[in-house]
């Protein structure tokens, strides 16, 4: 996929193919350089379930105001029995946007309330059907440690990190999407903030040459503009992306040390620029604990500021460095664990669930790569056994990759983006297959607190991980005593080959169900092995 | 130690040596037959910093009313800076309770502020220094995962469990004791409420012959005393005794059912009348989540409810059946955690730490016995095996106890107390030797993140457990480079002996620190092998 320099940059007519994303029916939105000032836009009349429906509104110039401080903006959309609010944000020269992303089909008026009266205006929008290919929103399964899209689609995550692959050149840009494009991956931890050398790197209007010279009050339009393009483009291949707010890598521009309030303003900016794109989830930070400047009381703080600036209700999560974040807590949707010890077992993972009570995802477990650091010289076997892993024990797992010629982190994968180099993005496509054909949302670690080191959904499908261990048979002894038959497959989990083993007529026994012509099953005594079976 | 029918149940007398467990200067309290109604009791003048002060007072007879309901009671003590207000509680037969055990030496003095004027007295106290042995209560360390008693004296936990030990004829409880006394353990979990055929069964007053014909509204003073009676004993072994409000093993008498206005007025007795036992903690429920008649809601209502009753401000736990309850919240002190697979390996019991960001007790891993049931037939082997990993995952176990010769839970260890039939126990023994040789307060899982499976502290000390793996050897690689010189040793955690390996003296690598002539130590290659290192 190429993205020539005009796409991703022209704010506007980035803007126009956003707004189009899954909408077969949007028109582009005119440019607001077409616009008379103090005038409304003409907007958009239709848009689709889960599209995102841009207001467009002209303002007037008001000599030294600051309209990202002064101005206050946001719309009440009502339809299909709902009344939402959705606030609206300065998008530089003169031009305000509201962004709306209907959860429901049919007619809908909105009108906007604000402080300044030429944006008082009100309209409709007809939401149409969702097209093809547009499922919505990931969501979690209500009560459960699984996500789906909105429209019940299974969504199994896969994901990777590339930090500021968002801020790098347009060209690199369009090589990280290419990459994305033959990857198994369906999530990007992306950062809004930079950490690694980059193309833009001033998400703030600068106000003299030194790092820290920079107005927390006035955001730059342009660079936001552009990283939503990059949400749109992942929205294009199926991603979504999980846009981390904070992180600690940065002590010279200091992006991730502003002061309340203009953390608050911060935060209610990125909420309502990027909230409608319908695969944007929130990390908080990543390494929360690593942010020396912020407290465990601020960032309890900056949730609720966040939940009450996002009125599509986006996944929400925080990424720790040492010190887990209490996944518990009301605003956090699923747990995000930094651990690369976590994974190393089914019942590690399996645990995170019962700490959690919500869905786990391990976004970040070591890195494959060759840089001479610990974390970041994984083989591929290593990350691909934590994947697998993480799947048995019915969590979920995160990818990311510092293999590079230069052995250099910041110029990876991870850092930048690019191409992938590695060994484990084949194999972690052959487990996303595997995960496709099985039970949905999702399966569970059955008999956690027997060691069993088996998932699946009990009466209906079972799959065992051998990791490392190279055993020639394993007792097929299924937990439920249930006379079913099982279909068996051999899964070699590295070769990436699928073995039909026969069938199993299964025997209610003291210990559960075995099939007594058949109590065992043979194996290859080679590692990264697993055994599935599946109800015939 | 034989326990007569007179000293246990004799209400007064059973008292009186309490009030001086630990107090070579508390006289026993005159028995309340001797004291007019309302006339105050003489009361004892001095008592032991962490001793039990007990304020006995008489009140009027008055016709139909309900002591336990109508009559509020409490002492403000001052003394040391400090002003407590101290619950008092109704003993029957007109006699009033305040126990309070002070927290530091001095001269303190006492108000009682009661409804029923007769019970209004004050008085003074001279609290002297502790004696030998009364290293006051056990409490977490500041900040950490581990525990020590209010003196500075290092506890390192070794539970057991005992659920109705408390509750059985005194014969039976002399035979628990005298057992205890020859075993390592330093916690017995016990229940306030009967679960398996008891001696006493009625913590409230019978109104009729059925068994839910009791009322609620009245406790039955004599069911308490003897409780009581059973912590003191554990107090002279050095026992602290887990005190567990609620079970979910009785719904014939569903004492755990009560409605609130009930459970609150018990949860007060509860606080009153043991609180002032400077070895007790609170585990409000054995299997929280096991109770059907409570929600979560209730639990965190009863919580507060006995924090405000407890001036002691005893440990506080919650034991799961299959939902952990969340550890950190703010009136759990550490996490107890039901779950036999979670101390398979150190990794997994440390991740618990990370979990509750507070000490960790697995408390029930599982049963060493010869009962059909899964949970209740462990081996020795297996118990031991978790205790060790707890140990050097830095956390705590508990042990308990199936085996009989009838195979029936309820007349074993775990439900009735009586003798140990296993072969843990001498096992548990050893590992408290080598806890009690090494740091104080404890030890940590050190780089968790790596799968180091080793426990220590930094440049101090350090041990490695080796399971059920037999290696013939092992690379002596520790996490610091610092070249310091260790005294190893060989460790048969089973056959319980201490092997010297002689010294390692290291030099920094790339991964950490070897000795250049001696990378690595000779194992025998058999399972349940330790091998530690302690600083020259």
């Amino acid at each position: 996929m190429k993205i020539t320099r005009r796409s991703i940059l022209a704010g506007a007519a980035a803007i126009g193919a956003v707004a189009a994303v899954g909408t077969s029916t949007s028109p582009a939105v005119a440019a607001p350089s077409a616009v008379p000032a103090d005038k409304p836009v003409k907007q958009p009349g239709t848009v689709e379930q889960w599209g995102l429906y841009e207001i467009v509104l002209k303002g007037p110039e008001k000599g030294n105001s600051n309209p990202f401080v002064d101005v206050t903006l946001a719309a009440v959309f009502q339809g299909a029995g709902q009344a939402i609010t959705v606030p609206g944000f300065y998008d530089g020269n003169s031009t305000y946007r509201v962004r709306f992303s209907p959860p429901q089909a049919g007619e809908w008026t909105w009108k906007i309330e604000s402080n300044l009266p030429p944006l008082r205006d009100s309209g409709r929008v007809t939401v149409v059907a969702p097209s093809a290919g547009n499922h919505g929103p990931v969501q979690v399964v209500p009560g459960g440690y699984h996500f789906a899209y909105a429209d019940g689609s299974p969504y199994r995550q896969i994901g990777t990190t590339s930090y500021s692959w968002a801020l790098q050149s347009d060209e690199k840009c369009a090589l990280t999407l290419d990459t994305l494009s033959k990857a198994p991956f369906n999530k990007m931890r992306m950062l809004v903030f930079p950490n690694v050398p980059s193309a833009v790197t001033d998400p703030f209007v600068r106000t003299g040459p030194g790092p820290k010279d920079w107005d927390p009050t006035r955001f730059n339009p342009e660079y936001f503009t552009r990283y939503e393009d990059r949400i749109a483009r992942l929205l294009e291949l199926g991603i979504q992306a999980d846009v981390i707010l904070y992180h600690p890598y940065d002590s010279t521009r200091g992006y991730s040390d502003m002061k309340r309030a203009d953390d608050e303003r911060y935060v209610r900016y990125i909420a309502a620029r990027f909230g409608a794109y319908r695969n944007v989830w929130w990390s908080m930070a990543n390494e929360y604990d690593g942010v020396k400047t912020k407290t465990l009381a601020d960032w309890d703080y900056l949730f609720p500021v966040l939940q009450a600036a996002d009125p599509h209700n986006r996944l929400r999560s925080m990424h720790n460095k040492n010190i887990y974040y209490d996944a518990r807590k009301p605003w956090i949707t699923h747990a995000s664990i930094q651990n690369p010890g976590a994974a190393l077992d089914v019942i590690r993972a399996q645990l995170h669930r019962e700490f959690a009570l919500k869905p786990v995802i391990f976004d970040e477990v070591g890195y494959e790569g060759n840089i001479s650091q610990r974390w970041g010289k994984f083989t591929g076997e290593q990350i691909t056994q934590r994947f697998w892993n993480s799947f048995v024990g019915g969590t979920y797992c995160g990818h990311g990759e510092t293999h590079n010629p230069e052995k250099n982190p910041s110029t990876s994968w991870l850092g930048q983006g690019g191409t992938l180099n590695g060994t484990s993005a084949p194999r972690l496509a052959f487990l996303k297959q595997i995960m496709d054909d099985g039970p949905a949302p999702g399966i569970d670690a059955l008999q956690p607190w027997w060691n069993y080191d088996t998932g699946g959904v009990d009466s209906q499908y079972y799959i065992h991980y051998f990791g490392e261990d190279a055993p020639t048979a394993w007792d097929v002894l299924l937990p439920n005593g249930a006379p079913q038959t099982y279909r068996a497959d051999l899964i070699d989990t590295w070769n990436m080959t699928i073995t039909p083993a026969g069938t199993f007529t299964m025997a209610k026994t003291d210990a559960g169900a075995q099939d007594p012509a058949r109590p065992t099953v043979a194996l290859p005594g080679k590692p990264w092995m697993a055994v599935r079976f599946t109800r015939v």
